[in-house]
Formats: structure tokens, C-alpha cells, sequence
């Protein structure tokens, strides 16, 4: 979504952000830098700093003000991000050279720990305390999103409450946040930060529906990680809380997924009885259900241009096939 | 140094900062809940929040303003704790069950994350942007210290600046900034902020050196963990930096020091060749030299009976012999 014509508006903030955050990782230590440069490099599609300078966008011309903002919000997803890819004991087993797994997997957690700490540096240059209240209590509840994630792996007993909080911590929340910060810094009124706060939430659960339905069809190669790798690692989905319902071979199914092993070996039997279920189908609706509702939000923004591209970011995101 | 009488004159605050460490991690969460209250009854000297307040007490009777800036201080350093105790691939080795380890990495990490968010919350409760400036920049140089410490070890070619350094990050600064944030909460003087800024960076330096030395020679049911630990694990310290410049066997010293096979086997040795060498008393006279520094900072201070005990602190550091 970056070389993508809906962030068009923002394009030049979007350019000058990814400078910056080579710039925020500048540390005279070479691990450190080389941690940190890999993530930045590792690129993403800068989803949150491009929120937040077209949620500005709604209220102003130039919205250089919000680029530190932008880029401290990109960090904070960045900083997340690296503490996910620790290594754990699993990955571990197939690992050869233990001594350089250990280094990496402390190195992860201290340029985790670094990079957040530099975007709090970043959000405190606005000296305004209620910018950082709200990054503060969203970053207490994406960890409880984190530890529910971790948590709920191969419990086919969760319900779709389950599933919806989880992913609103793991995804929508940061989103959510990123537009509504974007407009605190921009003139808009209570009312208007409400309704990108509330636009930003809904287009994040349509984006991470989005994503756990790619993970059962798209392809492997532009995905950039197996198909079906949340079902190996038994992280439960909307589409298969869907199957698990509603399929004939529900019993079974759950069966294979609450155990480790079965979700493993048994992988390929459990996403296409998945897709038989119709569980895919659902979770598109879901996905574009959240969509209409992140737009109807907009009614209470500005009419200018860059409304229209918000509008249709939300069309794309439950369209988007890569 | 919890039960112990300079920090009398705020033991009722400490005790109220103690209720809301548990207070503060409270979370719907039991497996994020078990582990920071594990981490809170693990208890600890307390010695931030301690600092904090005694720091503000040289500025007013009352210091019930500096109770969550005294918790989140204590957060902050459990946090870091927390990070600290991941896992790494040697202890995995000797473990068994590999799941359960797996899971206690993952959760390390994001109870950690959690804490220090929850400090955040409470310091932007201060609505002072610069407290939060104070602490940002600190906590970034301390994940540059961890990863420093990570990579220093095993290297015997470091020299007493790198081990400064390193010590300055790993304890001096956050103590420092513990005295530097009591004061800035208590109408103190720029140059009074200053003073007890440093005061908490000589101590701080003083009080790590001291534990390094007793590293050597602690009580090992005391220390809490056993004696030599630091030279097993290739944490290079004061008194080995001198017994690498002056023992006659400095040369056999620095090969069983620099590969970690040996510096495990041959830990005895080592330790024996660092206090042979002189390298305990030379630490500790630095330690006693930085002691008397801090206490230089304290004739720019109030001349109330509370400074006498900021005093007494930094004798006590250097000869305690627990």
C-alpha cells in the first residue's frame, strides 16, 4: 500500500518520515543500528504515519507538524513488531548456532525497548501531556492484546468476543490512535477527534480480518510467509471460529487444532475444510461490514478532497488481493 | 536496605508506594498478573522510590505528590528487571519442559512492555512534559547500556571507561534520575536539581562498583545468588580490570577470561588471581572516592536533617557488608 495513489496527499510527508526514522535509530552502537536499520529497511507499508498525516491533512494544508508524530507512531508499531519476532523455543529447535540465537534474541528485546523509548522522545517534543496519555494506555492495552494472543493459541473454546477484542488490541488500536493523535495536533475539534479516533478503529478490525483471510488464500510469495501459518502456530481466526461452528467436521476439527502437533501435521486438512465451510465468505463480510462503518464516521470530517481518499482507503483494504 | 533507618523519614510514603505497586498491576489478565506480582514480591530494595522521596522531603514536609512518580520510578526498574531475566539459550539448554520456557519468554517480554506503560501512564499523570523528556532520554541510554553489557562480555580488552560507562547505564542513571525527578516535583531550584541529579549519578556509580565487588566476596546465601556469577557469565568488572592490568598472570588471566567455556571451568582460579591481585580494594576505593563525590553535591542542598541521611546513604553504601 505505500506506491499506492490513495496516500498521495501525504506523499511528501510520507518520504520525509522514511528519512526520519533512519535518522531515529542513529545510535553509535553498530548491533543496535544494525537491529534496528534491518527493521526499518524491512520496510511495511507505514500504515499508522500515513493516518495520521491524512487524518491532519482534513484540518490543514501542510501537516509537517505532524511528522515527528508520524514517525514516533511508525517506531512504536517497529518496536512491537521486533518483540514479536523473538525468538522462541520452537524456532530454537531447528536453529543451529545457539550462541548467535541467544545474542538476537536479547538484542531484539533491548532495540525493542530502545526504539520505543526513542518514540516517546519523539511525542514528548510536543509538550503536550495528553498526546502521551493516550499512547501511554494504548501501549498497556496492546500488551494485554499480546499476552490474549499468546494465550488463546490452539483454544478452540474462544468465542468471536474473543477473536474481535483480540484483534482490536493487536491492530485497530494503533490505528485508531495514529488518526486520532494526528488530528489532536491539528485543530480539530472534540467531535472530529472522536470520529477519526472511531474511523481509525473500525478500518484497523477491517484490516486485520482482511489479513487473517489472507492467510488462508493469498499467495505465498507476495504474502511473505507460508499460507496457513496462523493455523500452524494455532492462532485462531474469524474464518475458523466460523468452521468450527458451522462445518460438519467441526469435532474433528477442533480436535486437530487444540493440539500442537495436529495443527502442525495436519495443517492442509484444517484449511480446506476452513474455506469448505464457508468461513472465508463470513470473515468478508465482517471485513467489510467494519469497513462501512469506519466510513460512516466521516460524515463528521471536513469535506475536503482528502476525506474521499480515507473513504476509499476503507473500500480498498477489504478488496485488496495483492 | 528497605528496613533501615535513613529511610525513615519516609517510611510511611514507601509503604504506601509498596500497596500500589500491586495496585498498579492489576490487570483482568491472571497470567500478566502472576508475573508482575511475582515481580513485585520479589520485593527489592526499593531504592528509586526511596531516592524520589527523600530527595523531594529536603524541599517539603509532605511528599505525597511524589508517591506515583515514586511507583512508576520502581515499574520502570522492574521492567528492566523482567527484560533482563528472559531466557537465553544456555539456561534452555538444562531445561525440560521447553513449552512452558517458550511461553515465560513471551510473557517476560510483554509483562515488561506492560509495566513500563503503566509508568508512563503515571508520570504523564504529572502533566509536565519535562518529567517525561527526563525520563525518555534516560531510558534510551539504558537499553544502549544493556546491549553494551551484552556485548562487553568476554572481552578483556575493554578498558575502565568502557566499564564506567557501562555502569553508569545498567544503575547510575536511573538513581540519578530518581533524585532528579523527587526534586523537580518540589519546587527545588535549577541548581538544587542539578545537585541532587548528580548526587544520585556518584551514588549510583558507587553502589554498582560495591556490587560488582561483592560479587567476590559476598555471602553467597546473602548475595542470592552465587558467588562469581558475574565472572562466569563473562561480566567483566572493576576488580578484574585491575587484575588484568597488574596480576603477574594477567596474560592466562585474560585466555580463561575470554572464551566462556573457561571462564566457567576455571571460575575459581579467576576469582582467586582477581583478589590476589589487589583488584577488591582497588574497586573499593573507587567506590569510596565516588561516594564522597555524592556527597560534595549535598552542601548545595537545604540544611535540613533529611540531608544528613542522604549523606549517611552514601557511607553506608560503600562499607555495607550485609
Amino acid at each position: 500500500m505505500t506506491d499506492f495513489d490513495l496516500f498521495a496527499p501525504v506523499s511528501r510527508e510520507l518520504a520525509i518520515v522514511e528519512a526520519d526514522l533512519r535518522n531515529n535509530i542513529n545510535t553509535p552502537l553498530p548491533t543496535m543500528k544494525d537491529a534496528a536499520t534491518h527493521l526499518v529497511k524491512a520496510g511495511g507499508k507505514r500504515l499508522r504515519p500515513a493516518f495520521a498525516l491524512l487524518s491532519a491533512r482534513l484540518f490543514s494544508e501542510s501537516v509537517d507538524h505532524v511528522i515527528p508524530m508520524a514517525v514516533a507512531l511508525e517506531l512504536i508499531h517497529m518496536a512491537s513488531l521486533v518483540h514479536d519476532d523473538v525468538i522462541d523455543d520452537s524456532s530454537m529447535r531447528r536453529g543451529r548456532s545457539t550462541v548467535k540465537h541467544a545474542w538476537g534474541n536479547r538484542t531484539s528485546i533491548y532495540a525493542g525497548n530502545y526504539v520505543f523509548a526513542r518514540s516517546l522522545s519523539l511525542v514528548a517534543s510536543y509538550e503536550r501531556n495528553d498526546l502521551m496519555q493516550v499512547l501511554a494506555d494504548a501501549s498497556m492495552q496492546i500488551c494485554e492484546g499480546e499476552i490474549r494472543q499468546m494465550m488463546s493459541c490452539y483454544n478452540v473454546n474462544q468465542g468471536l468476543k474473543d477473536y474481535l477484542r483480540r484483534i482490536e488490541r493487536k491492530t485497530a488500536l494503533l490505528i485508531s490512535v495514529s488518526c486520532q493523535l494526528g488530528a489532536m495536533i491539528s485543530q480539530a475539534e472534540p467531535y472530529q477527534i472522536q470520529a477519526l479516533r472511531r474511523y481509525g478503529y473500525y478500518l484497523g478490525m477491517s484490516f486485520q480480518i482482511t489479513d487473517d483471510i489472507l492467510d488462508f488464500v493469498a499467495d505465498e510469495e507476495i504474502l511473505g510467509k507460508p499460507v496457513g501459518s496462523d493455523v500452524r502456530q494455532g492462532v485462531i481466526t474469524l474464518p475458523v471460529l466460523y468452521a468450527l461452528r458451522y462445518h460438519p467436521q467441526r469435532d474433528e476439527l477442533a480436535r486437530l487444532l487444540s493440539d500442537s502437533e495436529t495443527a502442525l501435521s495436519e495443517a492442509d486438512q484444517i484449511i480446506d475444510w476452513v474455506i469448505e465451510s464457508g468461513g472465508i465468505e463470513y470473515a468478508y463480510e465482517a471485513s467489510c461490514k467494519y469497513a462501512r462503518k469506519s466510513q460512516g464516521q466521516l460524515r463528521y470530517l471536513p469535506e475536503v478532497k482528502v476525506r474521499d481518499n480515507l473513504h476509499d482507503i476503507a473500500t480498498f483494504i477489504t478488496v485488496r488481493n495483492y
